[in-house]
């Protein structure tokens, strides 16, 4: 289990296709404190993921901000990612820990209890409740919210580091922080804000200050 | 570049969902003497893809022919496959090799004249002309079928093994062989057959014949 800052994590938004705006809002995200990124691609073929990736890769080397993989080994293998993220319907832990080897970061999405007592045993560094709050980002086949009840039931169960992402917003944030999660995974908080940069500082602000009360 | 017989490739149908089917016909082309396996799966998450890849691996392990993978790396490298087959918009040829290293098997699309050029200085280990002839198989994007004027000049061009792809049946394998090719690939001819095992037998032997008297 090696160190990273799980606060804030930006999770990109594939809804934008144009490089350009990508680029502005990841990097609106990493100047206003992001702490870790997941690139997360579900359209693009692999030459175009690849491409979005090797951009990704270098501006978060460039702020010296981990970049982590959503479900695609591959890519990840091949922009040497920090890590990937994956999903219960993507690639078993155990052979995503066998391609990346010890020293990558490899998170897994838990939507219940019985999952996030399997992870204890997965060599996964941390879990993503998702979602935790209803969503409109990811549109298909998403289970039904945890809320702050599940996440405290999985916070009694699951050892190692939990993260938060559906519908999470600065309203909101403040309590799934004091309800157990080490941070929290946004998309449209900030990939929809009318200034993405102002959003991420003011969500890392909250975390901080709520993480420091708790 | 490493020995591998291209004469025929079965690439498997992602139509067929059912998994005994799937075996079934799996097992019928590889008993009839297909050369080499492909899986290509376009639509599933990437579990049930390695499941699949993890089950068509033994079955091809257990006949001694090599199974490659339809562009994903991850896949891969999970089952230890012996190879790949990346088309244009897929991970580059450069990238395919350094992931997988040197003893795998990596086949490249190709579509016109020009990519085939290009082929002759990336380490790729043979080319997929696709398609050769029109085919329904495969729904998006496709290149206008090159035909066997097309294909004579790739011929030309090209300096490594070559296959052909989309379109080709019993009725037409000959003249693909006779203009170039060295081996064809197919899917629905096999998939789509009464009698799979006896299809694909067809098929070597008019290839073989073929080959013989070139």
């Amino acid at each position: 289990m090696h160190k990273f800052d799980l606060s804030l994590m930006f999770v990109t938004d594939d809804r934008i296709q144009d490089d350009l705006v990508f680029s502005n809002i990841l990097t609106a995200a990493l100047k206003g404190g992001a702490s870790i990124i997941q690139l997360r691609e579900k359209q693009r073929d692999t030459l175009s993921f690849y491409q979005r990736a090797l951009r990704t890769k270098a501006l978060c080397a460039s702020y010296h901000i981990p970049l982590i993989i959503n479900d695609r080994l591959d890519i990840a293998l091949a922009v040497d990612a920090d890590g990937v993220h994956i999903g219960q319907k993507d690639m078993p832990a155990g052979v995503a820990r066998k391609l990346l080897g010890d020293n990558k970061i490899i998170g897994l999405s838990v939507s219940n209890a019985q999952q996030a007592a399997e992870a204890n045993v997965l060599e996964v560094d941390y879990i993503g409740i998702s979602p935790i709050f209803a969503t409109g980002t990811k549109q298909d086949d998403l289970e039904p919210p945890l809320g702050l009840k599940g996440l405290r039931a999985i916070r009694d169960i699951y050892q190692n580091p939990i993260t938060s992402i559906g519908g999470v917003h600065q309203g909101n944030v403040a309590e799934v922080i004091q309800n157990g999660s080490d941070g929290v995974a946004v998309i449209s908080a900030i990939s929809k804000a009318d200034n993405p940069e102002q959003a991420t500082q003011q969500l890392k602000t909250i975390i901080c200050q709520t993480g420091l009360n708790k």
